[in-house]
């Protein structure tokens, strides 16, 4: 079969990074071969600009966040995702994509949309998702979980709740081609098995 | 007076930094305050995303190598240029803005103008100089004189000769509203004086 890009998208403690690992691990004993990564991130030189953009220490404008997300997305697609697509028989999971740029730097930071839509084109060169998981999660919902995890919030985690509030309202409404939503107040199995069935019936379709 | 934004730009070799210090020392004499700035860098935050983007360790792709550079942009506009522009009275001096991007990135590295053009406006909130000065210089002679400088190469000045004279021609051709071509192959001395006789005849005329 030709490469499948997966992304799985959503607020902060809807259960992104736990869903990535399920399914590569069904995948994988499926039969498929599968790569996960996570953005910002990927490459020695996008966790680079990942740690500029994620340190608390450091106060960047919301302009300069995107830039960074990008030069880190720009990355990950040329030297990772690209690559592997195009090689053929590949799952790619990712933990974010450009959706979270729609909500967290056009819906949460204000940026003008036409422009950076523009310069995510630059960062991609029109690769996008075949298939967009979005985990649908009130906010509140998504803080306590976080609170409960007991890490310490990095930067983006920090912001006041009305942008996170813009943030889930971005994520909820988000559609279009491959966008499917999910429901995360699930427990995580079914969140699981929910996304499977999705998934493994998009696998049936391009096989 | 209001405040005047004047950028030295041109290709490597082409004495920007000196002619800035030149001017910087002019215009003091003359009374006004001065702020001198370089790109990228000039803040905090945008000197660590300079150090990233000229690590001659890393490989950054054209894309990724652009979005740092607009992360620099952004901060250095947001936290310094702007407030003093919009505080009034002083000159700032910048080595380096926009045009630089129309050169390398766009004439250089190949990047689609329309987007470069859309992500540079993120990064700038389309502020822009009152008055461009470009050092005109064939790009061997540019080089030799960085030669002669002895100074170990960054990973912009690694590149090959091909590029830099992409870059040169872009210099050359540039054009627009307060851009201004000055012979760069002249002794330092009279390439500051040429200068000045432009940018002094411009302070009169914003007084």
């Amino acid at each position: 079969m030709q490469g499948l890009f997966v992304v799985v998208e959503g607020p902060e403690g809807a259960g992104k990074t736990t869903l990535v690992e399920g399914l590569a691990g069904r995948l994988r004993e499926a039969g498929h071969r599968v790569l996960e990564v996570r953005e910002p991130g990927g490459t020695e030189t996008a966790e680079a600009a990942r740690a500029l953009v994620l340190d608390p220490d450091k106060q960047w404008s919301p302009a300069a966040e995107l830039f960074l997300i990008l030069a880190a997305r720009a990355e990950l697609v040329q030297q990772v995702i690209g690559p592997h697509l195009d090689e053929g028989g590949w799952v790619v999971l990712s933990d974010r994509f450009e959706l979270s740029t729609e909500a967290y730097q056009i819906a949460g930071r204000g940026l003008p949309r036409e422009e950076v839509l523009a310069a995510n084109r630059l960062a991609t060169g029109g690769l996008g998702p075949d298939l967009t998981l979005v985990l649908d999660i009130p906010p509140e919902i998504g803080r306590e979980r976080q609170g409960a995890q007991g890490k310490s919030p990095d930067r983006m985690e920090q912001e006041d709740a009305a942008l996170h509030d813009r943030v889930a309202r971005a994520f909820r409404e988000a559609g279009g081609p491959g966008v499917v939503h999910l429901d995360a107040t699930v427990p995580a199995e079914r969140l699981e098995s929910d996304a499977w069935e999705v998934l493994s019936a998009r696998l049936d379709g391009t096989q």
